[in-house]
């Protein structure tokens, strides 16, 4: 059912507008700048993963290319790998992770993955074909020391200013939240997980 | 440069990691509902539509057919909608709001496109080959009172249950929210508009 809408209702609507758009307007002209990003998505909530997963897509269709490194395997979805297939060359997957450290038990392991995964994101920093570039759980091995966190922020400061980087996980070192230019904090209001419902196809995998 | 691990720290680490293994495959088998979900991504933060796309190319890359309704024009990008081509008819697509509503600058016109889009979801809804629909911006149609908060959460609360439901926007309904399985709030931390950077193809659009 369609709600009423007096003439004076909507005028007062047009007139709100009006100034509304005056002010987006000036917004919107006073922002001209053009840089690659630092981007971060961390916090507890869902979403980080995927929508570093949607900016990917959202790259691919701009024509540019994209690249993934996943630092812990396991984080994205098979059903996520078998989309990006669709895009052939124009995404370069990297997995180097071994699986979550509760899984892989093994610290040196675990460091040296988190190593390798690392010298792998800077020959894709390098690759100027590539306009976006995930570090997927990055985070993760920060937290966990797997990394030097100084080397990390230093690196990703010192790209080529074209390149967008997205760092997705939880726990985001505060020098890399003080490097970057945007950070999301996905916040948990409400999860399916505390009502008992598990992990199902399509949603988490 | 790898750091170095002592074969006593190594040996810590592996106990407290079979020690969470425990606690994770618990908590997992714990878990045994199956059913669709009602999720809402929120919040003044980057990646609330981002994170709907994602978990949509989630769902594809299972098989199943995704429905998305967008409720205002321009959230999604053209990028966006061209990687989504690629998908061909396991995506529908529905374009239904006429833009911001600064833009528009008319209530009843609002109302009336609003209304049509929530008649298409309804369609949607009912066609058991989706197996995620996407409300895209559904929650500023409700914030605006373009529709009946009521009506939409009943409708949304006895839809069939296998659907998955994600709904995006800021300033989710409280009513809303309680009728959801999981709410993320993308909280915003920092954002590169403040800093004078203006929006960027394969970034916002």
């Amino acid at each position: 059912m369609t709600r009423d809408i007096s003439d004076n209702e909507a005028e007062r609507h047009r007139q709100k507008m009006v100034n509304r758009k005056t002010v987006q307007d000036a917004e919107v002209a006073a922002k001209t700048i053009e840089k690659g990003l630092l981007m971060i998505n961390t916090g507890p909530g869902k979403g980080k993963s995927t929508a570093a997963f949607g900016l990917a897509l959202r790259m691919l269709g701009t024509g540019r290319r994209v690249g993934v490194v996943q630092f812990i395997k396991g984080a994205w979805s098979t059903g996520e790998q078998q989309a990006l297939t669709l895009f052939g060359d124009k995404v370069v997957w990297r997995t180097m992770g071994e699986g979550f450290t509760w899984d892989t038990q093994d610290l040196k392991r675990d460091v040296a993955a988190a190593t390798k995964a690392w010298e792998e994101a800077k020959v894709l920093m390098a690759d100027e074909t590539i306009g976006l570039l995930i570090l997927d759980e990055l985070n993760i091995a920060l937290r966990y020391d797997y990394l030097p966190l100084e080397e990390v922020v230093e690196t990703l400061s010192s790209r080529r200013p074209d390149l967008h980087v997205i760092v997705t996980g939880r726990n985001a070192k505060q020098p890399l939240i003080d490097a970057a230019d945007m950070v999301t904090d996905m916040t948990l209001v409400k999860h399916h997980f505390k009502a008992g419902v598990k992990a199902q196809a399509g949603i988490e995998f």
